[in-house]
């Protein structure tokens, strides 16, 4: 059984990879901290875990995690990059699930995250987590950084076309909508019931962290400078995330439905559906990401992708177990067998 | 006091309808007709209409409709042509909130409505009420054709940039976001909340028939030939369109909200936000469409324009009642003077 | 016109006295004090006041608040017990939102709220603002506690039962469900959309402070004892109060309607619906209680009554207009026109 | 492998038990019936399925049924009664997840289903199969009647109290919410989002046909004659059932957690939570009853319990799971292992 820590268990990230691992065959959860909640049981703020998991929060503390065989870090940015150098030292592997190890120029990361960055010497080996871009890293990685949500559905929306040349990576266009779970577990009033409820708005219109990050990953396919406007909305609902994708067609006459099934023939998460409408909620708790793509007779020069997960399984907890199926050399599928919750 | 008829009032148009007009001070609501619900008083049905409005539903019959100064038309489309042309020749004025009067072109409607059209002599003479488009044609019209939602918040938003030259017309981009009540009031399980709540998705990716009248729209004020991308989703919330619209500058050094303050300089329903992210919820229940238009600075090409209005107020009985007080000469904001209800 | 001050009008009961007053004929908004939110436009906090309402928050100063004819205070319980005697003094008729003068025994007022009493000179003056219990003390009143938003549902469905003798009041049953709303805008995570959304509970069931507040108004009309048994609920909605009521009957053979429709004849804002199931969207933006009285056949000794309202319309700011209304000797339904909004 | 058939599988009951059955170790589904369906992919219908479950709906057969070992019936209430006297006569076992079976008196299903009972022989030898209740006959059953919703949810919350005697039966009071997939998958108006969504509201207060069943479930162990109020509600959410219910204790001094704690000492799917308010998230998607008994102090001889499941999972398709792993001899949790889904 491998031995387990996750730094920062209070947030959905967290609970959602405790749902995960509290059924995960090969996994057990030793530790769990939290400076605000340490001495609290787990179970007392997350209800559903009641009966299943008997850990209480605990004051983070190197030397219990040194023991550990992987430690995941669900953490809010900025805090993994502190404390990773010294576990990798214990010969610990680490997920970090936050963003302190996904853009690979350190430069990028301070003007974005606002700190400079504590550790720029294991940017370069860090491993971005998205096994359907690069699985085998992943495998002998030390380090993973689990990529964001937004970036999850659209990088695997986007890639089989800027990877082909079939479009201008120059002009691309992401309008991506979540459910309010991917703002996290914070007390904020603009995160409330009653100011999120029944509403709909785009946010960071002027520029979101997750672009960069989506360009990093599609530049590495793409022959030419990578161009993409990124805008991000909130939709009332709590999971899930929808991202309709613009690109400009470099030869109108392709067969995008071959395209993409070559691309992603024998990935176990990627599910294809020509001509149809992916919906968030069948994707709802399960570590799938959903596709379709498709072209308007009016204007058959521009490709509108449609692409879905579950913006903490997929876009999060679902991944990171997954990468960690693939550095244990577990059947990559284990313990994210679930099927989505419908309705 | 105006004598009003409404034909076909048990959608949510036209409860909408019925809630605005019970308290317009001009509007003395005469017949409302249903053939499904003859003899059911309104208030059965709405039961927010309770004391508030004694009529009951009644058979079509020209005659009684023949009485009113007015009648709108809140049916499926293709009811309307059919009863219009009687109707004006009677003198009574007509709006239309359906589609039957939307498109100039009758091979347009046929192909996108699947029938032919009744009375093809009538669409050149047929106003599009739009008033920020056309105001002084609205004032003299006999037969008004209420634009769809998705057109109203689309071409208000990309109005300003298209008749201005500001953008490549060839190349636009909407991404629209509708709340489930723009589905209209029809037995149907794709409708039922336990299918569409906590659920998100685009639909019609492969061409809706609001296209051709945002494209309609556009073409006036475009110097060029109008291409345009449109898809709609469906937000789990029952009110609200939120349209986030893509074009490419001409001039990336251009001054948007200028051009957009010019352009809507004194229009009463239109709220422009710099800078801002209006949200569907500050206009629920209220005839106003709020706009913020801005740019990337790692795309300075690109524009994008949010744009939010009510589904059933600005985008269809609102709209309608405008149109109405413009055609009779009251004041363009009377009984259309509600708040938005926020929370 | 009546000057009129608002004192703490950043929550949702601010908000909605905003959106009422800004549409009342007779009430010039001439302050509205926050001290957290001092300078700040109201409408930068609330989008839907947008070029409706051009006043800013401001300090809190006796001075100036001593100029209105009348202040709300929409402020947390505790604070307006401070103010109030001084504003009183000099003058100036109060309306309490909050609970600071709702209880009638400080003792009691302190067992709940958690705090001595500041002023309970001022309880026996203080009128109850339910004016379907008390219009006429009302209209004379310098200071009115406004009802809660559980008790005016609860009072009003259980007043005839209770006032006519007709139910055993040591045995009173009221099960309340609220949207959202009714917790305030605090920025706590247990108020957040991804925890309330698509969940439902019971809270504070070992008793709530609104519980003695509904006994009290309850006890003046029973002729024994008044027992009740209160537990709240929170339902994933924005706004809305549904109270389901259970008593038993000392004559299972009395006419439950004409009871109801003899107690509230001619009231303005209450409307019977026998054999109905009101529902809360049917109350939504409405100052109005929809109340439904039944028995089952298989226990016609028990009595159940349904009672809705808008917990921020007919539960807090509409009542309060209400009051103003009464206060004033305006029509008592003046800026409370307004029909619900549904869909 | 035990060879499964489920007859009706395209409502919320039957794709839930597909959702458990397609990762049941045990379980091989070899035929699902839908004479509406027949031909169509049930991935088809149900996204969530896709590339999980290769069967297609086929019309019935009983020849194809006779061959499996245990036959699902998810169809509307009165077709499974036409059926199974065959099957059963084939050796087929059976589970009926509607009500044809739950009620012994014929006369009573008559009177609430409408129509007379096609085998009324069969009623005595079904097994209800509610474990908790009877777990030793459901190990031998043939046939099983697989509770209701709401009954699973009331009787479970109030068998401890009324078996022990603890409260007067002849005055229970259970008011009951649920989430809207409760009211199946009909195209009907009624059930639109637009109408459901943001509004909560009693229904059926003359009566419900669940209140027979909790009676006659409670009626077995109850010393005296049982008297129930039950009134359902609908809240604007797909899953969940919450049921507050209140009775009278006859001695208040009782140690009401001890007495829920015996009484269901190593139940695997009822989770105690003392001084707890159990919300519905809690369970979203698993088959556990959380429940909560409480007093107040005001009013110490009334009892209040909060029990919640979510209707489709231990209401309806977990608890036919959890049947079936006691009728052919597997460990009870099998296939039932997954934890809720929160947030």
């Amino acid at each position: 059984m491998l031995r387990i820590g996750i730094v920062g268990g209070t947030g959905y990230t967290g609970a959602e990879l405790l749902r995960l691992l509290a059924r995960h065959p090969q996994a057990l959860l030793t530790v769990i901290t939290s400076r605000s909640e340490a001495g609290l049981p787990v179970a007392g703020m997350f209800p559903h875990l009641r009966g299943q998991l008997d850990l209480c929060f605990t004051e983070p503390d190197p030397g219990t995690l040194a023991e550990c065989d992987l430690v995941f870090f669900a953490t809010p940015n900025g805090t993994a990059m502190r404390a990773v150098p010294d576990l990798l030292e214990r010969g610990v592997r680490v997920i970090d699930l936050a963003a302190d190890f996904r853009l690979k120029d350190p430069a990028l990361w301070e003007q974005w995250y606002g700190m400079p960055h504590a550790c720029p010497e294991l940017l370069s080996e860090a491993v971005y987590g998205l096994p359907e871009l690069n699985r085998a890293a992943v495998r002998d990685a030390r380090l993973i950084a689990n990529p964001g949500c937004y970036p999850t559905a659209v990088t695997l929306g986007l890639l089989p076309l800027v990877a082909s040349g079939a479009v201008d990576p120059s002009w691309l266009i992401a309008d991506a909508k979540s459910g309010v779970s991917g703002a996290g577990r914070k007390a904020e009033t603009g995160l409330l019931m009653a100011e999120m409820g029944e509403s709909f708005k785009a946010y960071a219109v002027k520029g979101h962290r997750h672009a960069p990050e989506i360009t990093q990953n599609l530049a590495q396919f793409a022959g030419a400078q990578v161009g993409l406007t990124f805008v991000p909305h909130l939709v009332p609902m709590i999971r899930g995330i929808e991202a309709t994708l613009y690109a400009r067609l470099v030869d109108p006459a392709i067969d995008l439905d071959s395209l993409f099934a070559d691309r992603y023939a024998g990935e176990p998460f990627i599910d294809l559906m020509p001509g149809g409408h992916p919906d968030t909620r069948s994707v709802r708790g399960a570590n799938v990401c959903r596709i379709s793509v498709s072209r308007q007779e009016s204007m058959p020069g521009v490709v509108v992708v449609q692409s879905v997960i579950d913006n903490l399984v997929k876009g999060a907890a679902g991944q990171a177990v997954q990468n960690m199926n693939l550095m244990f050399g577990f059947d990559e599928t284990t313990g994210l067998e679930a099927l989505a919750l419908l309705p």
